[in-house]
């Protein structure tokens, strides 16, 4: 018998505590676990040794992690270096730990990694498990990652209501959704489209740079063709010298510790936008909303499909670290359309380690301003269930 | 036999189309109407005469029209004056049309009375009823307004799983939130709190002017408390002078049809506020979002009290208008807590035309950054059930 340690690193989604809840299901059930620790802010609670005991929590309370957005166990976005590491793999020694979990995205994957070899190399044995999560699905090797049908749904449902709400007041309506460099969430407004002419009537993904003149003559002939506009834009929009917008704009931009320009959490591509759109094009009624951070913590609106997967995620990859020495788990799509199913695999840490994937060609219609059904029937059953809408503007006069 | 119309007016919200489908079955049972014509983007809809046939919609449609956000006739900002006014009814008369339905806000409430005393004067039979929207709650004679639950719910699911991200990634977090006079929908983020150091910590509404000292002082508290502060203020923020902070801001503010500066649709007072926690008090990690459209047209968030009361108040405009001239539905509450219950009354359209109510003091902490149990009392029961959530780093270190 050995410790177990679990942790949550990055930014948050809707289902990253189904894993966490995952993972102590199933630890609770493996013999050769003896304590499990719950790191309190990824790796900054296990050099600092913040451990919670969650073979403690109360099964009714799990189930309330399981549904809650957010990391429960708090997260950090320190990318730990090589001495860093070195301090995580001293705490697992003098803990005894030897089952290593963490949840995260591909920063994760990689420290995940290090700290496996680096055990390795000092001849300790530790089982390294990766959990997928993030709301940008970019991570290589899976099909899709938990977290996305989340994000994906209340991205859908936010855009099924702002189009209805453009219909009632029409005009341009701007929507910026997060995406640095992938462009699935954004494209999952795709998913709010239930007539002919409803919004989102343009997307926008990092995936394809576009010029300004190149929007402005989109959205001028949308407005000309149905009198509004709706508009869904990634954070990481760029133009076609691969400078983001939201960069340009930026001349003082906070840069995260992975290097990154602070794209969430601020209004500003939206009303650059919106502004450009007014001036440019002389239409009065234009509006734009960035969803920040609701898109990833909005309370009670899992995609059942996501919080299920996430959640097997989590005690595959425990039930793995019995046989394995290191692995991250991976998705596999066995079912399409209402069909939909999957199975799960295990893949080295290495293949999932740092590297990204962006929207494949498929995905993106010609033009380069919209999805394709090919990405409706990627992205809709990992969202689930979306209400239907009705609008009676349409109805024949009388 | 003679015909009635009906419209809906200004800002859309969750449950408005509820009104609307109690207006329409009300309709189908009353013999003495015989066509019931929806007008499309309300009185902009009416002088052109842009109708459509509301007894033709199939319950399953309409039962879907109850459930989706926005104004399922379409919207208008227009503000009728004297000759408008005389238009509508002209057209009223020439179509026969004797009952005027109109759902929208205490400036829907104005024309409708405006519509209604030119109709008397001239000696036209009209009765013209108010069903009562508004996300702000800020009605006058109702114990509060259809639209309000539906959207203090969004509000209350947004800081809840907003505060669970802060403590994920602690730094400030500042909401913004619409509510440019009245400050009940602002407050309704105080529904998110579920432990004692939840979030959000401070509340800004309309009611309570405050300082940029006051406001930096209150966070720099919070911050060195808690290590992290979660902040929900109202768009219509103002200083002690009564001036809006986003009025200082916007040099080229867009004003609507009712002299209105624009405060929604634009991220410039989140961007502001984060910029100066962020120089003023030197934390690193500051972030804003503005909540904007979605807060009011999130397609499948509605509270249930507040979706039935909608209805129901649609319906009672119409029986109603059988026997009185004109009125408003208000709403009286007749039980509270988990006994909640309402009843309905019918007031003069002149008691709720223009006017507007404020959050009441005894709602408002003696800080005036905050709300009270007693605003607690009042406004959950419209909001329903909400999601039960859980944080797991406060447990006992190990």
């Amino acid at each position: 018998m050995a410790n177990a340690i679990v942790s949550q690193s990055g930014g948050p989604t809707g289902v990253i505590n189904a894993s966490l809840v995952g993972v102590i299901e199933q630890a609770c059930k493996q013999k050769e676990i003896d304590n499990l620790y719950g790191a309190i802010h990824a790796v900054a609670g296990i050099v600092k040794e913040h451990f919670i005991d969650l073979k403690q929590i109360p099964a009714g309370t799990l189930e309330r992690v399981a549904g809650s957005p957010s990391s429960a166990l708090g997260s950090s976005r320190d990318k730990p270096d090589a001495a860093y590491c070195e301090k995580i793999l001293a705490v697992f020694k003098k803990r005894d730990i030897r089952y290593f979990y963490y949840i995260g995205g591909n920063d994760s994957a990689n420290t995940c990694h290090i700290i496996n070899e680096m055990a390795q190399q000092s001849g300790y044995e530790l089982r390294a498990f990766h959990v997928p999560k993030t709301v940008d699905n970019d991570l290589l090797v899976t099909d899709h990652c938990p977290g996305y049908g989340t994000a994906a749904k209340f991205v859908a449902c936010a855009l099924m209501g702002d189009d209805l709400d453009n219909r009632a007041l029409p005009g341009v309506k701007i929507d910026v959704i997060m995406g640095r460099h992938a462009g699935f969430l954004t494209g999952a407004a795709v998913l709010a489209k239930q007539r002919e002419d409803d919004g989102p009537h343009l997307i926008y993904i990092p995936e394809r740079p576009v010029t300004m003149e190149k929007f402005m003559a989109d959205i001028e002939a949308c407005y000309k063709k149905h009198g509004r506009c709706v508009v869904a834009v990634s954070e990481g929009i760029c133009d076609t010298d691969h400078v983001t917008w939201a960069e340009r704009l930026a001349e003082n931009a906070e840069r995260d510790a992975h290097g990154n320009v602070q794209l969430s959490g601020t209004g500003a591509l939206a009303d650059f936008l919106a502004g450009q759109v007014k001036s440019k094009l002389s239409i009065k009624r234009v509006r734009a909303d960035t969803f920040g951070y609701l898109q990833r913590s909005f309370a009670g609106l899992q995609s059942s499909v996501d919080a299920q997967e996430a959640r097997q995620c989590g005690r595959l990859a425990v039930q793995w670290s019995m046989k394995e020495d290191n692995g991250s788990v991976a998705i596999k799509r066995t079912g399409t359309g209402i069909n939909y199913a999957a199975d799960y695999f295990r893949t080295d840490l290495k293949n999932v380690a740092e590297k990204t994937k962006s929207v494949p060609d498929e995905f993106i219609n010609a033009e380069g301003n919209g999805m394709t059904p090919a990405f409706v029937d990627y992205a809709l059953p990992l969202v689930g269930e979306l209400p239907k809408t009705e609008y009676l503007g349409t109805y024949p006069k009388v």
